[in-house]
C-alpha cells in the first residue's frame, strides 16, 4: 500500500543517503541481501573481519544456549564490558554508554550535543552516516575536502582551523580513517585537543579502526573533557552482524546522552558476551589479525604496483582497508565493482564514502584469509584492462 | 571524570524517567546486574517469556557457530523475516522496518511524524517510554487516567474523543495494555480507525502482547492508511535480551520513517534467524505456552482472592502479566516488590508503569514455569500480612 499524506502538512524529510541498487536489483537492500547469501564471495566491501578464532563465537553461543536471552539486559549494560572497554583504552575517569553498534553512539552524539544554529566539521571521503546524523540536528555539515596528496589524504589540524568559525560546535575525526585509512600523529593528535579546548567545543574522536594502526593516539588523553571516544566491535573483534558499539565520555557529557537514549531496555545480552570475551582474549589473537592483515595490504600493493595508471593514494592504510585510485586509467568504479561482484568478489565503489570524490577510487578491505586476498590479485588486474580506457 | 560545560549554553534536557536504585544499590543499572545475575531469581518483573523450547535457541546458536556474524546483516533486514511478520499479522500490502528493539520502532515513529506543535493520545497506567519519546519531538502528551472500574481500566474510545484537539496528531494504543492486560474488542478497534480517519491523524497500535489476548484484533485491517503497527520478538517468542522488533505501515509513513533511521547498517543477524525461526516454528509450540500462562495467571487469582484488602482491576489479563492493587491494605507497592525481592521473587512496583496510580500496585508477570508461579503464591500471602497497615 503506498498510504497518503495524514493530518495538516507533508511528513518532513531530512537528506538521506540514495543508494541505487546496482543493475538486475529492485532495491539496494535486495542486492545486498544477494550478496550476503553467496558463501562464496570473497568479502572486500564491508571492512569486516573475519580472521578472530572461535572463541567469541563460543561465547555467545553458550549464551544463546542457557537461554540468558529471555531476559532482558541491565538497561545500561553488564559492568564488567564497561571496564574492559575502559581498559582497553587505557582510561580512567570516563564513563561508557553501549549502543546497538558505535553506529547509534553517532547518532546520540549528535542528537545530545547539537542545536539548530550550530556546524559540525568533517572530511570527504569519510563516513558519510556521520554527516547525515549531523544534519538532522545541525544546521550545517561542513564536509572538508581532503582528497590530495598536499594534506597527506588527512583532515589536517590546519585545514580544521581554515573552517572553523563561530558557530562550529563539533568537529569530527574519524581515525584511521575510512576508506582512506590514513591516521593521526600523537603532534596531530595533541593539536587537535588543543583547537577543541581553545574553541570550547566537541570533538567527536571516532576510533572504530584503532586495532589496525602501527601507533594509535587518543585525543581524550589531551582534552578529556572536549572528547567523546566511539568505540566498535565490528572490526578488529570481527561482529559487525551483531551491532555492539560505544561512546565514551565525561559524566557530564554521557548523562546528556542518556537523555536522549533510544534502546532504553538496553544492547543484545549475546553482543555482551561476545563483546566481554573479546576484550579478554585480545592479547591472545590481535597480533595474529594484524599480522595477516598487514600481509594481506603489502599483497595488493604488490599488484597495484604492477598496473599503469593504478595508484594507492594512501599506502600503507592503519585500517583493514585501502583506496585503489583508478581515475587515471579512466575507471569508473562502479563498473569495476560490478565487474568484479561477478566474479564473486564483493567490493566497494568510492561513491559510498564520499560526496566528491566517488568517481575517482575503489575501496578493499583485506581482514579476510589470504588465499582470498590472492584470488582478488589475480582477479583485479584482469578486471582493469578489461574497463580501461586510458 | 565529571566534566564541563562545553560551548555558549548547557546541553539541552530533556524529560527522563529517574528511578531511584532499591536501598543497597548505587545506581538503578547495579540494581538491574545484581538481579540478572542472580539464577535462582523468579521472573516476574519483566513480561517476559521463559517457556519456548530449544528451537529458538538452537537456530541463533547455529548462526553464531558459523560465524554468519562477522558480515553486516543487509541494511533493511532478511526479506524472509519480513514476509514471516506480515504473514503474521495477516497482512498483505504493508511495509515491514526492522529495528533493535519495538522500542527504537517506537521511537522512530515519533521521530518522523510528530512535529513541535503537534499532541498526542496516551494512556496512565502505560508503557511510559512511550510518552517519553513523544515529549522530545512533540509539543504535548496528554495521559488519560484511565484507572478506574467506570471505563474498564482501558483508553476507551469516548475517552480518546473526549481528549482530542485540534493540535492531536497521534493515538497511541498499546493493546493489550503493559501493565493492565486490557484489550480491544472488534467494535472498539473499529471506532478508533473511524477516529484516526475523520480526524486524519495517526494511529500507533503497539501489539507487543497480542499472542497472550483470548481475542485480538488490528486497526490497521480498519484504518489502513493511517496506522503504525509496532511489533516485538520479546515477549511471545522469548527474546527480550536480543533486541528485535518492527513497525508496519504504509510504504509513505515507512519511508518516512527510513528517513530518520538510526541503526543503518541493520539489526543483529543472530536477532533476526532466531525471529525467523520463531515465526516459522510458532504453531507448534504458541498454544502451550498460552496454556501454561493462562493457567499460572489462575493460581495468581486464587491467591490473590483469598486474601482481604487486595483485588485485580482486570481479571483475566489478556496480557502475560497483571495488576494486583494492594492500595485497600494501606501497602506501599515499593516495599513490597523489595520485600518479594529478598526472597528472590522480582516484580515491579506501580510505579514503573504508573505517574497517577504507581502507589495502588504491583505489576506481575506470569509466563514462567508453574513451579516457579506456586513458590509466589506461596510467598505473596506471607508478604501481604507482613506489610499490612489497613
Amino acid at each position: 500500500m503506498d498510504g497518503k499524506k495524514i493530518g495538516m502538512k507533508p511528513i518532513k524529510r531530512y537528506e538521506k543517503i540514495e543508494r541505487k541498487p546496482p543493475k538486475g536489483y529492485d532495491s539496494a537492500n535486495d542486492f545486498f541481501e544477494a550478496v550476503f547469501m553467496d558463501k562464496d564471495m570473497i568479502w572486500m566491501g564491508q571492512n569486516t573481519n573475519h580472521l578472530v578464532g572461535d572463541v567469541i563465537a563460543d561465547a555467545m553461543a553458550s549464551c544463546v544456549l542457557e537461554k540468558e536471552y529471555c531476559k532482558y539486559p541491565p538497561p545500561e549494560g553488564f559492568s564488567e564490558l564497561k571496564k574492559l572497554i575502559l581498559n582497553d583504552l587505557g582510561f580512567e575517569d570516563f564513563e561508557v554508554f553501549l549502543t546497538a553498534g558505535a553506529t547509534e553512539s553517532l547518532y546520540l552524539c549528535m542528537h545530545a550535543l547539537l542545536e539548530p544554529e550550530d556546524n559540525v566539521i568533517t572530511c570527504d571521503p569519510g563516513y558519510l552516516i556521520i554527516g547525515t546524523f549531523a544534519d538532522r540536528f545541525a544546521d550545517e555539515v561542513k564536509y572538508v575536502p581532503i582528497y590530495n596528496e598536499e594534506n597527506d589524504y588527512k583532515l589536517t589540524p590546519q585545514l580544521v582551523r581554515e573552517n572553523l568559525d563561530e558557530n562550529t560546535k563539533m568537529i569530527i575525526l574519524i581515525d584511521p580513517l575510512n576508506p582512506l585509512g590514513v591516521c593521526y600523529t600523537e603532534d596531530e593528535i595533541k593539536e587537535f585537543a588543543q583547537i577543541a579546548i581553545e574553541n570550547d567545543i566537541y570533538l567527536l574522536h571516532d576510533v572504530t579502526y584503532k586495532d589496525f594502526a602501527r601507533e594509535h593516539f587518543l585525543v581524550a588523553d589531551y582534552a578529556p573533557e572536549n572528547t567523546l571516544t566511539v568505540y566498535s566491535f565490528s572490526k578488529i573483534f570481527g561482529m559487525a552482524g551483531v551491532r555492539i558499539g560505544a561512546v565514551i565520555s565525561t559524566d557530564y557529557i554521557i548523562e546528556a546522552i542518556k537523555n536522549v537514549v533510544v534502546n532504553d531496555l538496553g544492547v543484545n545480552i549475546i553482543a555482551q558476551y561476545g563483546a566481554i570475551k573479546g576484550l579478554q582474549t585480545k592479547d591472545e589473537w590481535m597480533d595474529e589479525v594484524r599480522e595477516i592483515t598487514f600481509h594481506n595490504q603489502k599483497l595488493i600493493k604488490e599488484t597495484v604496483d604492477k598496473i599503469d595508471g593504478i595508484f594507492l593514494p594512501v599506502y600503507p592504510s592503519d585500517a583493514n582497508m585501502m583506496v585503489i585510485d583508478v581515475s587515471e586509467a579512466g575507471i569508473n568504479p562502479k563498473e569495476l565493482s560490478e565487474y568484479l561482484l561477478e566474479r564473486e568478489i564483493f567490493t566497494r565503489e568510492g561513491e559510498y564514502t564520499s560526496k566528491l570524490f566517488g568517481d575517482k577510487y575503489l575501496r578493499v578491505s583485506y581482514s579476510i584469509p589470504t588465499n582470498e586476498i590472492e584470488v582478488f590479485c589475480e582477479e583485479f588486474p584482469k578486471a582493469i584492462e578489461a574497463l580501461r580506457k586510458n
